[in-house]
């Protein structure tokens, strides 16, 4: 393979940059690639993003944004052999690309799927209720989130180059934000890659995603408090950029995923001889010899029972000197090299550290001769401490490799407190059959971990594991992870856009926000609006009923039919003694059947099903002799795919005194 | 009156700290009170803030915490004059007091009100749904927020001694986290006798709040990735403590309300003789005299269309000349004193910076005399810019006094431009009759303000103005005005609280949650669960029914009498031509309905009515001969007083296949 000179994509354009510098195969040693980005105008970059990627994406909706993560998803995964050939390269398996190839193009597919499910096809975002600010209702209050303005900023780590990228840019395209990619040197021909293949695919308007293979010179100086800053990497690195005086000074959002010390936690029911003693000792073998141990969530802490530490000790060693260990690219191997070797130094003087602390190694040997000469090689190697206590290195040093160290704890309260000795982390796991412990330990660690796993028997078989993000769950912890999150779906989203409290009347709350809100004008067109496709509905468009009167006979014969005799509809006398009511009312049931009976226009039609109901309430009882009429408004509309959608509809049902009886929002599936 | 020396309340004593430094009144001059904190271990007050205050609270409930919220307001409101008193000598009016005051209490109440409708009566705070993670249902996620276990640090401002407390502190307490107050010294005085007034109320656990009256001390080296800093002040002081190296290390959460150069808009729509333009002079008279213009929301930048600038200028002069200015406690001052000396001096300072930048003076002399000799007083002064495209100082410089400048903007574009070179605010009005007006300008510039008002003839009754944070919704802007959130309802709980994504099955979810979660395990008890009282029934109690089919007759009957004759229930052919529909289905109303029929118990008793129903979701068809039972759970229990609650329950309609027909969750209203 020759040497290739890594590109930045600056401004639309593919430039080389001043200053290359080598970059070599994890395997061997051998030259892969060069990568440089002096000289480049990096100002001009972020200008480029806010002044014309943003506006570009600005001017999407959220389910056309959605749209184009799923392509550039489906261009990955068409080309995702180039990618694999690459991943070997950095040190890593197959089956460790898998989870970075395959398992970016699934945090795309995610995302898009959430996007459309969850967000509005609109470019405006509700987030809570209308919240009443008056007595008459002509001030009201409603937070929204809109897109930010200016350019995320992604600062990827070495070992997942396509996912690290991918997580990241798929809920920042999706919140209408363009971005600037900066990957880790050491693996960036494999990120660089993957991003020429989303360049290629042509999905994304100019100016929406830039990259930067080299350093990122004086980019910091010219952030400003509409761009956000997304780093992975060490404490010590995200320190430095997130106290930068420009990103203090403008109050720079920053998103930081950093050092974590995880720990996984053999219950007190899980003995030997039980499945979550087995399940414990799989998932910790595996966390340390997947992407040989450089994950930001493997394992480093196993804790268990004192008195079942020696035979985690010996199921956990004989588990390791089985997995095959070597060139990456050999059938069969289970755990390739490191991604260099000074990366390989850094984990030895790690490990010297947790001897120095008091751990000692109880399997595998650091120095152990190399499988490939050259290659950045290193098997695992698990520690030991028998006083967690004493030694607190073991809670603050990670070892970003095949290491693990074993500890015990006395009680779970115990086990809380050294658990959350660790300052903040990413995930942990905790393997137990015993709701109460699992109660008892969640609720007094989960303020200390960002994700937390409770594994058994009962859901082993469909478990994701330990050590993998989601991209419906938050990725991150407090402390000493960052404090900072990632993903977890929409939640990503919104730390690319500002949320913003709008008062004002409900004409103007809906005007900004792109639907219907209670209070605001509707329009009462010609035509029932079942009769209407999609594109011929308009937000606001109204069908007010005829009225209904419920009789005293109603209200019994609907009690015969259904069996609902409950007393409130019944009994005169009783109901009167209820402190709710003035004497029998009708059926909630009744009242809303009795209004569909209303609205619903019968024939066959663009509205072919009605899927659900929200936020229903019943507001004033409905008594014998009283009338009912409806009005029903089209709230907002959505996309499902090119044959289907779904209206929501304020549905409002008033007395005949023109009081609100019932409110609620009813979804219908409808012809496009 | 004499000088009193203000305590600090440290480790639930009250003691004097060394080093007393003067405070003086803003009226005269005279001495008020010596405040000082030398000499007090800060570390040991951090420490009993997490090791007593934030066990003894975390173990009440949301709505444990949120009664004692209200008893705390119940206890300012009954001692106001007291605290009325002592707002003269801050020289602010009884109106600006008020705000304060009985501000401060009523955002207690919000808070209180709002934890007991929108949060559980457990420890658990669920957050978003459950997330399907598996085929089978065995692995599940479910996000959920926890208290944090540090300290909340609040760093109060001069301007709202009271409410700047007490609306950190109801978010706080609410999330059952411990605080340490620490006020800004010229007016600690009155922070120290409303904090004194809870303290003497004796709600809260010991070690849930302590107060600093003077400096900090060494308090930030001891803060960890638990604790959360909350500060209100300048921009300059902000940037110092949150880069603080500790905060840096640790992560720890800082919220920072900051400065922010707050900008007021008339309308395109809104010339001279519109009620809008009326409104809008009348708002900026406003914003610059209440508290003599010390608020963080103040107006400082007011927009006209160039062509109005002239009008603008004359009305407010006219309106500002006639703003009765003098002694707080005289009888009709609308307008007292700035807080001290010093701050009158930087007021006059700043207000040269913007002179210098070409803005001119055209109403009020900074340099008139005092009305009371010794006194910080400084009359409303109005500036003018006609190119605030040249003068950026009037989008940078903050005058926090009563200071305002007026500016012409040409289109709507360059008012949101022009609005956004602030480079982030708290609060911006706009003057507009125009939804479409509105509409274009929200969109565009909320990316970089927390609040937006639109006021107009239709709302300005009710309106509560643009300088008034709501304790419903969030304080805070992007950039120049911290970047961060306080108040906003439940979301200011969730500053104080981390989230934590859970996966497992959904038994343990229950168990950690306090929550049914469907897929948990049932409790098949004996006895109907309407006729136990809330206290008798468990989370996770079912009630299975018998099971009922369904007819044609019945499809048939129950159209006719409701009037529902949808083609799906009522024509075979239709129906099966339909995307959904395998031929003629049940109504959804007739399915509820007779669920309600198969489950609902008739005699009075512990329920008395269903008031609601939420998240109804139909999944499978049910066709004619089909069989429908129902399990009705209890998913969650909440009080509402002593005499009523609120009891979810998770109902599932199955059909004889046991597929799934429809959930929702059910709310009645039920006696405790």
């Amino acid at each position: 393979m020759k040497t290739a000179q890594l590109l930045n994509y600056e401004r639309d354009r593919w430039i080389a940059g001043d200053n290359p510098a080598e970059i070599v195969s994890a395997i061997d040693g051998a030259p892969v690639a060069t990568t440089g980005s002096g000289g480049i105008d990096f100002g001009a970059m972020l200008r480029h993003a806010r002044d014309v990627g943003g506006p570009a994406l600005r001017r999407l909706t959220f389910h056309e944004r959605a749209r184009m993560i799923k392509a550039l998803g489906l261009a990955i995964m068409a080309r995702k052999e180039e990618l694999y050939e690459l991943n070997y390269l950095t040190g890593a398996t197959r089956k460790d690309g898998w989870i970075d190839i395959e398992g970016g193009a699934g945090t795309l597919f995610s995302f898009s799927s959430k996007g459309r499910r969850e967000l509005p096809d609109a470019h405006v975002l509700l987030d809570g209720q209308l919240e009443g600010l008056s007595k008459q209702g002509t001030f009201v209050g409603q937070h929204i989130y809109t897109s930010l303005q200016g350019a995320a900023v992604h600062i990827n780590a070495f070992n997942f180059p396509v996912w690290g990228m991918l997580e990241k840019l798929a809920p920042t395209i999706l919140a209408g934000v363009p971005a600037i990619v900066k990957p880790a040197s050491s693996t960036a021909y494999l990120c660089e890659a993957a991003f020429r293949v989303m360049i290629e695919a042509a999905v994304l308007p100019p100016g929406a995603i830039q990259l930067i293979v080299g350093g990122v010179g004086d980019l910091f100086d010219h952030l400003t408090g509409q761009d956000v800053v997304s780093f992975t990497g060490s404490a010590h690195t995200a320190s430095k950029l997130k106290s930068h005086p420009t990103v203090m000074r403008e109050s720079v959002k920053f998103i930081a995923e950093q050092d974590s010390l995880n720990a996984s936690l053999l219950g007190p029911d899980a003995a030997p001889g039980t499945p979550e003693f087995d399940l414990f000792i799989r998932e910790v073998a595996t966390e340390m010899t997947v992407k040989a141990g450089q994950k930001c969530t493997a394992i480093r802490r196993a804790m268990a029972p004192a008195e079942h530490l020696d035979a985690v000790q010996q199921a956990l060693s004989e588990r390791l000197a089985k997995t095959k260990f070597g060139d990456p690219r050999a059938e069969g191997t289970r755990m390739g090299a490191l991604v260099s070797l000074s990366q390989r130094d850094d984990v030895c003087a790690r490990i010297a550290e947790l001897e120095a602390a008091g751990a000692r190694i109880v399997a595998g040997d650091p120095a152990a001769d190399p499988p490939v000469a050259g290659g950045a090689f290193l098997p695992p190697i698990l520690l030991r401490t028998d006083d967690p206590w004493a030694a607190q290195a073991v809670h603050d040093v990670e070892a970003f490799g095949p290491v693990s160290t074993i500890m015990p704890y006395r009680d779970l309260a115990d086990a809380v407190a050294l658990a959350n000795r660790g300052k903040g982390s990413l995930a942990l796991s905790l393997f137990t059959h015993s709701p109460d412990a699992a109660r008892e330990f969640v609720q007094g660690a989960a303020a200390f971990h960002g994700r937390m796993l409770v594994l058994n028997r009962d859901n082993a078989a469909e478990s994701t594991g330990h050590g993998s993000p989601l991209p419906v769950l938050v990725h991150g912890g407090p402390g000493r992870a960052g404090g900072s999150e990632e993903m977890g779906g929409i939640r990503g989203v919104k730390h690319y856009m500002q949320r913003t409290a709008v008062q004002s009347t409900p004409t103007m709350i809906a005007a900004i926000s792109e639907q219907y809100i209670p209070g605001a004008p509707k329009d009462f067109r010609d035509g029932h609006p079942f009769r209407k496709r999609m594109s011929e509905l308009h937000i606001g468009d109204t069908l007010r009923t005829e009225s209904r009167t419920v009789s005293v006979a109603d209200i019994e014969h609907f009690a015969e039919f259904t069996g609902d005799k409950f007393y409130a509809h019944m009994d005169e006398e009783a109901a009167k003694a209820s402190p709710i009511f003035e004497g029998r009312v009708a059926h909630g049931y009744l009242i809303l059947s009795f209004a569909a009976g209303l609205f619903v226009d019968p024939d066959p039609g663009p509205v072919l099903a009605n899927t659900g109901l929200e936020n229903l309430r019943f507001l004033t009882p409905l008594y014998p002799g009283d009338s009912l009429r409806v009005e029903l408004t089209v709230r907002s509309k959505s996309l499902k795919s090119e044959d289907t959608g779904v209206v929501r509809w304020a549905v409002e049902i008033f007395n005949q005194k023109d009081d609100l009886v019932a409110t609620y929002d009813l979804l219908t599936e409808n012809v496009p």
